[in-house]
């Protein structure tokens, strides 16, 4: 049996995970729903450290000033009393009609300056929650048919809208960073920014691209048929992984929002060798250094026990995975093999330091280098691969 | 009947598209090959400007000096007496076993190192040729396990040999530009730098990504459920569009490498809408300005009249489609629909120039602005989406 | 300019089509909801013939017998005075809660049995109602996970549900028939019956069979990455496509139900020509009968206007589709591709009528055939096809 | 650790699993090719019980007749000598260019003759090796166009072939049933009989139909998206589950055919836990009894070694998934939540046996049944789950 979750593993979720009710694209809700604090003192009974939520999961899209900070104020008590971070704020510019072609890139001029205000005011909602990451997830921009946008424009009002974000965050002084959570599709045709690298291209386009970042979904980058592994190593190495969101999907079709782990196992288990243990030849650096943060969805035939039972699966699948993931790496059986398959050898820069192309093309070394025998030559990726096999399911 | 290819057109063929004898993981070749001069020939007659190659579609991996000089100035000779250009030119680094786990990311650095000088050998063929382009496929850079890399490591290299090579290009002073082709999968379960977003995303890391773009295919994004068009916009923006691989693919599945239009159709017009008559707002910037390259395979059921048919209907097909595309946007009534769209003012900045947050949140705005009613507005997106099938099939 | 539909035309339209307000996963609705019978009038406006409808598209799920009957009556009032027929009827069995782990395969057998009970009311409805086709789309039929079902109990289940409700319609001898809908996935993670295949599979089993076939969705089948109209020929070769469903999707994604032809353009043009034109060789033998239905949904951006122009989108993409087939079939040079192609010796018996084993292995058959000689034949599928698109688009 | 397969375990290999030299469509053979007898060997040396094998994995395409009974003797001499079962004999007919449109569907009726003398003529090889099943996976039958099959015919034809090869084997008195590969693409663009389902419909339609089921491949089914074990159970109910290829994908993409279990990781524990424990309700009726069989390749990558270590992989991946799939079935706790989750009761059917249609609806039931209440109810799916994932990686 796995140890119980600790505020020590950082385990952080989503307010609108938890308490979604089961509303579909073809049925109703199953469930009723809580008060926002019900579900956070829930989450901190089962050993959550902290929740994060959408303005609009908390208080309704129209709200007075007033009844807004009436609510956000009792949950944020709710939280501290429950010894609960409020780790990230975000903000829904995706579900009122309004944003329904768009917020950030909405033809509709007059619709974005709405969204932009809408998120400037959750910016200081954020910051006075204490939360220092701000995600992003622009799930309207986008289109379904390739005639509705000019696609040039709509970058140049993607990236006007996350510098002028960002430049509210500095110009206020806030300890927060953006953090851009790509989707490929759903619930529009092709969603802006689709995958983790094409938010690294836009980000590298910013003015103020230094407070923005990524907050990649498991199941998102899954949609694409993408590694999400492999999409947070590059992430790593641009130095953008600001926050993850944590889920399970089971191949390309609608965004499922399983527990993690309940989706490509194998795939959940690299995941969380690379967020334990680190890269292979840099284990100390490069590492991700947020919360472990879950996206999912209870699913719609769980009634209400079924909601808190889904909620500690996700984190007993991480603690599980977790454990696996540290024995298989800590074996010298699996550094041997990792040395075989050459895993450290790729660490070794490909040039030496200052050599020269002359150096590289030396007589000696094309001579000797015989392509042939190199073509048969072990690499002996499946035996590591079955020995991590061994570790997880062995 | 549409008009035949002329070389104002600027149609370019890989060699080893027409040149593609048919084996596949399940079947022996169904054609016999013919001399890279005599493809080279073919395509003249039937209308293209350029041809493009890898270094061993023309002469063999293991070709002496020698060798290697004589085939390749027989095709050059030829491409001249044709009056064709050799517009691009690229390197094979990934048929061979030698490179069977990758090339430029290969754990074995004596691997990479012979990969690098086999680069670096064509940069100068490329630059003797007379193309302007070296474009890099890493088709074997990937894994199909998630350990059998150290994930940071191998972007680590893949920036090294980026670099390496655009260094060396600065070095010569070749009038070259690299372009990357990015791929999700196939040959390898996950390749690096799957999408035109991921490929942008490193670029940005480069030290001399001035040099470095992109040369995105129709069917790898497609592979990846993403849309193409959008992708060709995402790179323009970046103004990283170097080169483009036109072809036809039918989904997310293997890599079809069909006809150019033979896959998704209508895609494919917006595609060339794109490329014919620009971003809607801004038609004369931030053009595509390269050659109008196919990357396709001729069915492996045909024979050898079908692969002059296959590459005719290339070039007809983008002709047809180009003709389509200039008369929809030509229609006054288009530009009107597209006005009612709200297309235009998409391209109308956010926040008026040098405007304050105060500004954007005076209380006059903030208290007409009715969302409710503007969240019932009509966006007309398929009114004009119809417009473009009507000249598209009407 | 395409002609206008007319009756002739039998275009029928389901209730819930033109009348979806635009809720979606992430979305509230973005359209008031107008009563049933606005729906069917405005559609007779356009040129519809028929108008379909589950029960609780017109009356609530909870209606008193006597709100029920007031209701439909209603409808059937408007629809008869607009000259429309109600074609198909369907129910049900996936929207409200009581669903959520299935109608007909529901673990709970009480829950099983209500839903029989919902199915039979609507039987005797949809013969009232004078519709001759009864739809069943098992949409709650499958799970998420693997583990919570009992898989061959579920396709007992099923086919006591099947065979329940057909044995019902003959006792009664309604003139009806049952056409099972097939859906891979979305709502559910695997849906039971997820194409046209396995739906003909588990309807072999039945006892009443006879009156059960298909109502295949293209879109439904394209979530799986299958061919559509390679489906609906296997369908009429079981003799079994009953009614059909056009829409548009545009790859392996969530369920889009764009308009007929927004999506994959080509193969809704194929679709089209088999409907319109029949098979190749026996054009008059083996044809769809029924109407031709639309189930797609305006897009949630469009607002009440859009979801008209949606409407005609549909039946304009459909005429304008049959006019370039038939044009493209009568043309003597397609018929002249097809020969060449094989098209028509496809329909020749591989061996003659009573020939026996001896005969398909007479020596001078075997010593004649040259496989290296047939092996390099040409198939002339590209220039067949690239005419195609010279109807299609040219 | 994992014990060692025996022959009890009833494993099984394709001969050109293990023999795949690695060629794909982008690269050379990375390994030599051993003889026949030598993989033999090799796998009985590992544990293995029976081998398969494609004529031409044997002996050549064009092998005189001596030349042909030569090899085969030679091949089953070392099968009897090492003690393996040939268990099931395949035909090529998809590698050579005469097929490359078809075998049993190819538009020109001399080849379609051609392919059936291959295929009767090693339905008399299979019994004389002793098989006792017949795979026929038609690999080259469909199209990537639709306009290049008369898609009707194509069905008639394939039907006839089946029903030929099914008469022939009956004639002939051997004891061989022959079984289906469905495949949903690759290497056509979409191939007929796309999925169990598909090949469940066309055997209904067969005259012999009683010797024709199914031989699903794990990844053929989950390149469309589609749960393996839902097929299985789908084909067992058919009582059409005559043989199984085990193998391993990673999501909707090009065939992968890696190692069984090194893709959907949780699936293949269902898979096999199908397999091992039966059905949750009868887990005595309705059992797959064939061999455990792998159509699997070596990772192109790997070395001579590698090979070996790929084939213990897969045997070792079974018998570490059947020990945790016998483990959770048998403890109580799982029982339990089967119970809860309401597993068992969904093999009681929804009537009792003869009740009527008036029973149905009888009064109290109908009033009785609370249908907002039914939809709150636990149904305890996660619960389950998870304690599967306990069992699998805890």
């Amino acid at each position: 049996m796995v140890r119980k979750p600790t505020k020590d593993d950082r385990f952080s979720f989503g307010l609108w995970t938890i308490g979604w009710t089961g509303a579909d694209p073809f049925g109703e809700a199953t469930r009723p729903s809580l008060d926002p604090w019900e579900y956070a003192e829930g989450l901190a009974e089962l050993g959550a450290w902290g929740i994060t939520f959408h303005d609009n999961d908390v208080f309704p899209f129209d709200a007075s000033d007033a009844e807004r900070e009436r609510i956000y104020t009792k949950l944020k008590n709710a939280a501290d009393n429950a010894g609960l971070v409020i780790e990230m704020v975000t903000t829904n510019t995706f579900s009122h009609p309004v944003f329904k072609e768009g917020g950030l890139t909405a033809n509709d001029r007059a619709v974005r300056r709405f969204g932009l205000r809408k998120l400037l005011r959750n910016v200081d909602l954020a910051a006075e929650m204490g939360a220092t990451t701000f995600v992003m997830w622009g799930g309207r921009e986008g289109a379904e048919y390739d005639s509705s946008k000019d696609l040039y424009a709509a970058m140049e009002r993607y990236k006007e809208g996350l510098d002028t974000v960002a430049a509210y965050i500095k110009e206020k002084g806030y300890d927060l960073r953006i953090a851009l959570e790509p989707k490929p599709n759903e619930p529009r045709g092709d969603i802006f920014l689709p995958t983790i690298g094409h938010a690294l291209g836009l980000i590298a386009e910013l003015e103020h691209g230094d407070i923005v970042g990524l907050n990649p979904e498991t199941g998102h980058e899954q949609m694409a048929g993408l590694n999400y592994t492999h999409g947070l190593a590059q992430a790593l190495h641009a130095n953008k992984l600001f926050h993850i969101d944590l889920n399970g999907q089971s191949g390309i079709k609608y965004d499922q929002d399983k527990c993690f782990g309940h989706g490509d196992l194998a795939s959940a288990f690299f995941t969380v060798d690379l967020l334990v243990n680190g890269f292979a030849a840099t284990p100390d650096a490069h590492r991700y250094e947020g919360p472990i943060h879950f996206d999912y969805k209870p699913s719609r035939p769980e009634g209400m026990e079924g909601i808190w039972e889904s909620a500690k699966a996700n984190m007993e699948m991480y603690l599980m995975l977790a454990e696996k993931a540290k024995a298989f790496r800590a074996d010298p059986t699996t550094q041997e093999l990792m040395k075989n398959a050459g895993i450290f050898e790729l660490a070794e820069p490909t040039m030496a330091e200052g050599e020269s192309f002359d150096e590289l093309f030396n007589e000696k070394e094309v001579a000797d280098f015989d392509p042939e025998a190199a073509g048969l030559r072990e690499t002996n990726m499946v035996a590591l691969y079955q020995q991590a096999m061994r570790y997880l399911i062995g």
